[in-house]
């Protein structure tokens, strides 16, 4: 078996993944594979790792995710918007529509390609954002609301973005839950515009959070702070959050960065014999 | 004119290289293109960008290093060592011994392959290291002592490299000199090892600095601390450092981590035609 693979990397906003298109699904690629592919310095670097696999659940491809760290994840918006345009050049499927099948349930996805062929714009549907009760900040101050989007978040009110000590923030909020959080600090700026930094669970702080996005655009909605159209300004550029009956779709550019030849046997820590699955 | 380029990612110790083989020297190589592919989530990502040309001085080749924010360096330990892979496995010099030419003059590499072709040990002469006057440490109760190794270090002993907050420390050593300085935070850890953190100027902290390891050692051989043959841990893993009369040679595993193929239009910010020499 060889252990060559070539992938490619993306970004949408800054949110960075590598994506292998792998529709025979024989491609090893378990945890210890994302954590040396990921890793910023040792290997490609990345937010995380995708395999796109053959369409289940009547999708037409499935989205495997997993984070920098190995762990495999629910869904990302970001990182489903950088599937697509892998997807699309590879010729797995064909643009302007299609599904993707994800652990957190089936997602159309609009693509929409550009006049040049590395920087598209696409756009998902990203679910329902289901919102819990607001309780105290993980900072004196602060108030913050759960929100499930597929994936756990905690988008924290009340606080400046760009002033807040992020990762012990996130500490103290993640502490307070077994399974750990997606935190969001954000703060409205405008009527229809949100600025936020996120930490993301399993990686750290990244650039831009898709389902973290939604999920601020659906709290400042349910207190009346913005309408129904968010322009969500991330660290590494803006996205935009439609809020409606459905749910929320979220859309942004999604950029080509580079095509990755990588042996996984030379990738620090990555046995690929030795990988769980 | 095209904008695709062929490069090799490469690491020392976790300090990692993006390297273009361009002996014809045509490729577009200025500090924008090096920023868009330093960048570690709209870009490649690397401490830095080098490019391979052909020899100058009498050297077989020659380096051209630019730092992750466009700036040109003088010098890399790493990162020659890292070139001697890319330049090894792409044919344009033979091991077991060439010569390199750099803005702080031709160095001679020693290249060992290993028994995988992704595994090599390089080791290069780094030059005599010339140590200034000690003077008052960035932090009270520290002591730090200039090294110029080619490019400007300031060594700071009497402080715990993993407890130190290091970029306030570096931007407080920096503010005192107009170009800048590479900082390095160093102990003694027995009698011939040291560890240490540091951060360099124009990329900020780096898993391991080959010129920063040869001042550290240097520092604590003048002192009476260690004998000539000093393991200097870096946070990235560890290099080796002699210390002799003709100066000091480092040495250390480098290893290949993927093949990427970039499209400079699309890179964010990068924009070939503008950039400058």
């Amino acid at each position: 078996m060889t252990s060559t693979l070539t992938l490619t990397k993306h970004h949408g906003a800054g949110n960075d993944f590598v994506v292998l298109v792998d529709i025979g699904g024989d491609a090893p690629a378990g945890p210890a594979v994302a954590r040396a592919l990921c890793d910023r310095h040792r290997g490609v670097g990345a937010d995380g790792f995708i395999r796109v696999l053959a369409g289940t659940d009547g999708a037409d491809v499935t989205m495997d995710l997993r984070n920098a760290d190995g762990s495999p994840a629910e869904m990302s918006g970001n990182g489903i918007r950088c599937l697509a345009q892998a997807a699309v050049l590879a010729g797995a499927v064909s643009p302007p529509a299609f599904t993707v099948a994800t652990a957190a349930g089936v997602r159309t996805v609009v693509y929409e390609p550009g006049e040049r062929p590395w920087l598209a714009r696409a756009s998902v549907d990203m679910g329902r954002p289901v919102l819990g009760t607001e309780e105290p900040g993980p900072l004196a101050g602060s108030r913050a609301v759960p929100v499930d989007m597929g994936n756990p978040h905690l988008v924290v009110l009340g606080l400046d973005p760009g002033a807040v000590d992020l990762p012990a923030l996130a500490a103290v909020a993640s502490a307070r839950r077994p399974d750990g959080v997606n935190v969001e600090v954000a703060a409205v700026d405008g009527a229809d515009r949100l600025r936020m930094r996120v930490f993301e669970r399993g990686v750290g702080e990244t650039l831009a959070c898709g389902t973290g996005t939604c999920a601020a655009a659906a709290v400042a909605r349910a207190r009346g702070l913005v309408g129904p159209s968010v322009v969500v300004a991330n660290p590494g550029g803006d996205l935009d959050v439609e809020l409606g009956e459905d749910g929320a779709r979220l859309a942004g550019p999604t950029a080509v960065v580079a095509t990755v030849v990588v042996d996984l046997a030379a990738l620090a820590g990555c046995e690929p014999d030795d990988d769980e699955p």
